[in-house]
C-alpha cells in the first residue's frame, strides 16, 4: 500500500474503534467497508463515556497511562472534526471530574491516587468535604472529601458512535450488517472475509476491530488471534424529571472500596457506571450488579432516588492479558489488529484511528516502531505466549511487523 | 334486564376485573364488548399475583378482610374453569406463604399479624428461624423467624389476564382497542360509550372497570364518578439462570418495617413486589423504588444477587377512600361500577365477576343488598361524600340501588 494508493479496507466490527478507523481511513481516500450486525451497539453503547486517563486499577501500568494521557489530549480536536463532519454534537465536556470518598479508607485511596497522578504530571487538587459539596450541592452530607481531577473529561459515547456512523456514511463508507465468520488469506496475505450469510467480501486489508470477539475469527492461525477476553460491564441511565434537581458535575466516587461514576448529560440524564465482571460471554443484567450500582450512586447523591431509571445496558469490553490495547500489524500481510482496549475504548478511539490510518498509508510498516502504540502491537503476545518458548511479559517488541506486512 | 334476556354489555377497561366480568357475562349469554387500549397491560400486568387476604395495612378493615377471605376461597374453582375454557395454565399455587422477619421489630409485627389472623379463623403457625430456613433454604442466615401463612396463595397474574382474553374470545366477546372518553346516557339510563376515535358504541349496560381512571370518564355527573385515585406499584421480575438455585417457597418478608413479596413461578422466575406510592398518574420507574426492592429482596434471599433482572413494571392501582372496592349499581340505570380494588384486584376478580354477572341477570337490583359486595357498593360514596351533607364513613347503605337501576 503505497501512500496515496486507495486500498479496499474491510473493518471487522463497528464499535467506536472500528467506526473511528473506518472514518479516518475513508477520509484518507480508501474504499472502506464496515461489517457489524449492529454498528455502535456493543461495548461502546454500554460505556459511560468517561475520558479518564488513570483508572483505579492502573497503578504500575505507566506505559498505558502515558498512552491514555495522550489520548485525552487528542479528544478535543477529534470531537471538533467529528461534529463538523457528522453535523451532530457529541457533548465533550472538558471540565474535569470531582473525585469523592465515602469513608476514611476511600479517602486514603484518594490521596494515593492524587500522589500517583502528580508523578504523571496530571493536575489534581485535594478538596475538603465542604469544597466538594460546594462544587456539587447534591453530594451526600456524609462524604469525607475528595479531589478535583482536572484532566478527567467525558463525552456522550452514544452520540459519538451515532456521529461516527453519519461521518462514515458521508465519506462513502459501506456498512454490511452481518457478522464476519472467517478471514480469508492467500499466499500474499489477506484476501477478504466471509460473512455469516456465507457471502465473501474481497479486501486487500482487513482490520480486526471486533472487540472481545476478535479472538474468535475463523480462518486465521491460532498464534495470530489476539488474546482478548470479554469483561462484562453494566451501566445505568437515570433521568431527572421535572422539578428534580439535575447533577452539575461529573463525579467519580469511591464507595467503600468500590468505584462508581456519575456522568451527567445535557438532557438531564446521568450515566452510572460501571461494573467490571469476568463472566465470559454473558450479557445478562444481574440483580447484584444493578443493586450495587444503584446503592453506590444513591450513597453519593441521595436525591438520585427521585430520578427515573430509563435504561440498563450491559456490554463486553475486550480485555487483554496486560489490560492494554492490541493495535498494529500482524504476521499476515494486510491483517491489522485494533482491539483489547478494555475500559478505554472511547478514550483511545481517536489515537487508534490515527495510528491505523497511518499504517494503511505507510509501506511495510517502516514507522511502526514509533507512535503511541509502539509498545502495544500484536507481536507482544504473538509467538512467545502461544509457543511457550519465551517470557509472557518480555520486553516489548513494539508494533514492528514482519517484513512485507503492509502492501 | 330480565333473567335470560341477552343484554349488550359494554365493559370499560380490560384489566383483570373487566376481563373477568366480560367472560362471566358472556358465559351467561350476554353480548359483551370490552374497550381497552391494551387489555391486560395495566395494574393487572404489574401485579405480583399474591392472593393474600390480610395485607400489612388491613388491621381494622374487618369487612374487607372477610371479603378477601371469601375471595381466596373462590379462586381454585375460578382458575379451574378458566384453565379449561382458555386451554392455558394460570399456575395457581395453593401452598401457603412463608412470612419471615428480618429484625426484632419485624418479628414483633409478625406476632401481631399472627394474632390478628387467628381472630379471623385463618391458619397461621409461628416458625423459628431454623424452621423458616428448612422450608426455604435460600433464606438469609440472619432472619429472625417467621410464620407459615397457610391461606396466602399465588397465581400467575400475567397468565391470568392472557387466559381471560382467550376465554373471552372463545365466548364471543368483542375487543375494541381504544379508550372510552364518555359514557352516553338518555332518559332511561345509559345508551353506550364514545371512543377516543369519536366513534359511538351502543349498549344497554355499561360496566366501568377502568381501574384508577374510572373517575375520569366524561358524560357522567360528578356524584356518580367513583372516588378512585392512582396508587403506583412497581414490581421486578428476576430469573434464575442455569446452575443457580431456584426459590422454592412464596416468601413475604418484613424488612426493617417494609414489606416485600418474593413470588416464585414454575419457569424459575421470581416476582418481587411491590411498592405502594402516592404519585398521581405517574408511571415512571424510579431509582429509589427499584433500589429499595432490590435491597429488600437481597436481604431476604442473598443469592438473588446472581439472578437476572428481566423486567421492571409499574402499574397504577385504583385506590378508594376506604381501601375497599366499589362494586355495584349506580344512580344511573344500566351503569355499573367495578373498580377501587386497590391491592386486591387479582384476588377479588372472581367474586367481582360473579357479583356483576348476577346484577346483569337480576331485576331492579332486588338482591343487591345481599352477597359479598353488599357493603361495598358505589352508594357509600355517592351522595354524602360529594354533597357534604352526611358522614364520610357513615353506616354502609349496601349496594342497594335506587329504584329501576337495573333494566
Amino acid at each position: 500500500m503505497s501512500p496515496g494508493t486507495p486500498t479496499d479496507v474491510l473493518v471487522v466490527g463497528g464499535g467506536v474503534i472500528g467506526l473511528s478507523i473506518a472514518w479516518k481511513a475513508a477520509v484518507a481516500g480508501h474504499a472502506v467497508t464496515v461489517v457489524d450486525t449492529r454498528p455502535g451497539h456493543g461495548a461502546s453503547w454500554a460505556a459511560a463515556g468517561m475520558l479518564a486517563p488513570v483508572g483505579e486499577a492502573h497503578f504500575g501500568e505507566d506505559a498505558l497511562t502515558a498512552l491514555n494521557i495522550e489520548a485525552v489530549r487528542a479528544w478535543p480536536a477529534f470531537a471538533r472534526v467529528l461534529e463538523h463532519e457528522s453535523g451532530m454534537a457529541v457533548d465533550l465536556v472538558a471540565e474535569g471530574t470531582l473525585l469523592v470518598a465515602v469513608d476514611p479508607s476511600d479517602l486514603a485511596a484518594t490521596d494515593d491516587l492524587l500522589d500517583y497522578r502528580r508523578t504523571l504530571g496530571l493536575s489534581a487538587h485535594r478538596r475538603s468535604a465542604r469544597e466538594c459539596r460546594a462544587a456539587e450541592p447534591l453530594l451526600a452530607p456524609g462524604i469525607r472529601g475528595g479531589a478535583e481531577l482536572v484532566d478527567d473529561h467525558q463525552v456522550d459515547n452514544r452520540r459519538v458512535v451515532e456521529a461516527l456512523i453519519l461521518a462514515c456514511r458521508s465519506r462513502g463508507v459501506t456498512f454490511v450488517e452481518d457478522e464476519v465468520v472467517e478471514v480469508t488469506t492467500g499466499t500474499d496475505g489477506v484476501t477478504g472475509v466471509v460473512l455469516g450469510t456465507a457471502e465473501a467480501l474481497a479486501g486487500t486489508v482487513v482490520v480486526v476491530a471486533a472487540g472481545c470477539r476478535s479472538g474468535q475469527l475463523g480462518g486465521l492461525p491460532e498464534h495470530v488471534l489476539p488474546p482478548v477476553r470479554p469483561v462484562k460491564g453494566l451501566t445505568l441511565r437515570l433521568r431527572a424529571g421535572d422539578g428534580v434537581a439535575g447533577l452539575r458535575r461529573t463525579v467519580r466516587g469511591l464507595v467503600h472500596g468500590r468505584s462508581c461514576y456519575l456522568v451527567p448529560r445535557p438532557d438531564r440524564s446521568v450515566v452510572v457506571g460501571a461494573t467490571v465482571e469476568e463472566k465470559g460471554f454473558d450479557t445478562t443484567v444481574q440483580v447484584g450488579a444493578v443493586g450495587d450500582l444503584l446503592d453506590d450512586a444513591r450513597r453519593l447523591i441521595p436525591s438520585l432516588e427521585e430520578y427515573e431509571l430509563v435504561d440498563i445496558t450491559t456490554g463486553l469490553r475486550p480485555g487483554s492479558p496486560d489490560n492494554a490495547p492490541i493495535v498494529g500489524r500482524t504476521g499476515i500481510a494486510g491483517l491489522l489488529m485494533a482491539t483489547g482496549h478494555f475500559r478505554n475504548g472511547i478514550l483511545l478511539a481517536p489515537l487508534t484511528a490515527q495510528a491505523v490510518a497511518a499504517m494503511l498509508d505507510s509501506r511495510h510498516g517502516e514507522h511502526d516502531g514509533q507512535g503511541p502504540f509502539a509498545r502495544f502491537g500484536p507481536a507482544r503476545f504473538a509467538s512467545p505466549v502461544r509457543s511457550g518458548t519465551g517470557p509472557v511479559d518480555g520486553p516489548s517488541t513494539g508494533g514492528a511487523a514482519p517484513s512485507d506486512v503492509g502492501r
